[in-house]
C-alpha cells in the first residue's frame, strides 16, 4: 500500500484497510511518500540544520496525524473538527488510535527516503517505530503482495 | 475496487473500468466508501430521525450521481455542466447510464457501513440493488481478485 | 498502472514507480486517462479543426509535463516553482527527465482514446512514442499484471 496523500480522510481509509487486513492475518506494509509523510511527523518543533526552504515547507505542511485535514469540506478547519467530533461521538477510532493499533498488530510502516529528501524532513522529525526505504524497497514488498493500493 | 472519491470524473473512471471488465467476463465488486457514497445517494429529501450534524453533512454533500462535480475545472459548476454537455454531444455514456449498465451486467455494488455511520447516511437514502458491508467484506473479496484499485 | 491525475506530484510518483520497476526488470504499462493526458501533451499551439469547447478545455488545462501543478501548496504556481527548484538543487530528476528515462527503459505509455475524445485532444497534440488504446487494452494488460495502481 502506497500512502501518497496527506488528507485525513484518505489516511484514515488507509489505516482502516491496513488494520482490517492485519486482523485477518495478512502481512501489511504501508509505504508513505510525499504528502503522506506528514501523517508520520512527530509534531513539535522542526529539527535544526535545515535550509530556509526546507523549514518553510515544513511550516506550511501539517505536522503529524492530528494536524491532517479533510480533502473535502474542510472549510477552514471547521469541517475537519466537526468530522472528528462526529467520529468520536459514534465511537469510531481516531487516526492516532488506528495508527497505534496498526503498529501493535505488526503493520510495517516505511517512509520514502527520496520524498523525505525533497520535502526536507529529517528522521528525527518522524515518529518512532518506522523504517526508511526507497522505491526499490516498496517494489520488492509489492512483488509478492496479493493487493497493492495507491491512496 | 474501492471507490473513495465522490468526484464525477473519478466515479466515471471507476464505472468505465468496471463495465469494461464485466463485459470481458470478469466478476467485479465495487466497494463505495466515504465521499464515494454520495454517488449512491438516491436524491430527494433526507431520511427522518437524523441528528443535526448528520443532516448538515447530508445537505453539504452531493446528493446522488447527477449531483457530483469534477475534481478540476469545476468553476462553480460551470465546468461540470460543460463536461456533461460535451460527453453527451460525443455520445459518451453519462454516469447514471453507466451505473445502470453496471448493475445489469452483474457488477456488485457494496456501500461501506462504517462510512455510512460516520457520514450519517441511512440505507433508505441510497439507491436500490446495493449491499452493505464492512472492511472485512471488501478484504474478503479482494483476497482472490486479480486487480484492486483505490479510486 | 492507470494515471488519472494531472497533478505534478502524482505524475512524478507514477514515473518514479514505473522507472523503478522497469530497472528491476519488470515490464510496465502506464495507461493515461483524463487529466493524466495533460502530462503527454506536446506543448505549443493546439491542433486545427477543433470545436470551440474543445479548444477552450485545451486552453484551460496544463499543456505538457512542464506545465503541471502540485495538488497541494500550489499557491498560484509559486509552490510548484519552489518544489521544482528544490528538486533540482537536491539532484532529483525532473518529470521530463523521468519521462525520457521511462521511454528509454521500454515503459509502454498508452493514452486513453475515449478520454482524448471527451477532452478534445488530438493525436498530433501528444508527444511521440506513445500508443492509443481503450479500456479493453488496459484491462488486457492488467489481467496478468503483478500489481495495478490507480494514481
Amino acid at each position: 500500500m502506497v500512502v501518497f496523500s496527506g488528507d485525513l480522510d484518505k489516511v484514515l481509509a488507509a489505516f482502516v484497510i491496513a488494520t482490517g487486513a492485519a486482523s485477518m492475518g495478512d502481512s501489511v506494509t504501508m509505504f508513505f511518500t510525499f504528502w503522506g509523510l506528514n501523517a508520520l511527523r512527530r509534531g513539535g518543533s522542526q529539527a535544526g540544520g535545515k535550509t530556509f526552504l526546507d523549514r518553510m515547507f515544513g511550516m506550511m505542511m501539517p505536522n503529524g496525524a492530528s494536524a491532517l485535514k479533510l480533502s473535502n469540506l474542510n472549510m477552514g478547519g471547521m469541517g475537519t473538527a466537526l468530522m472528528k467530533h462526529v467520529m468520536h461521538s459514534k465511537n469510531v477510532d481516531s487516526l492516532p488510535d488506528l495508527m497505534a493499533q496498526a503498529r501493535q498488530m505488526g503493520v510495517k510502516i516505511v517512509a520514502c527516503s527520496m520524498s523525505m529528501g525533497v520535502m526536507g524532513l529529517k528522521r528525527e522529525e518522524l515518529i518512532d517505530g518506522i523504517e526508511l526505504g526507497g522505491v526499490a524497497a516498496f517494489l520488492g514488498e509489492s512483488d509478492d503482495a496479493g493487493m497493492t493500493l495507491f491512496i
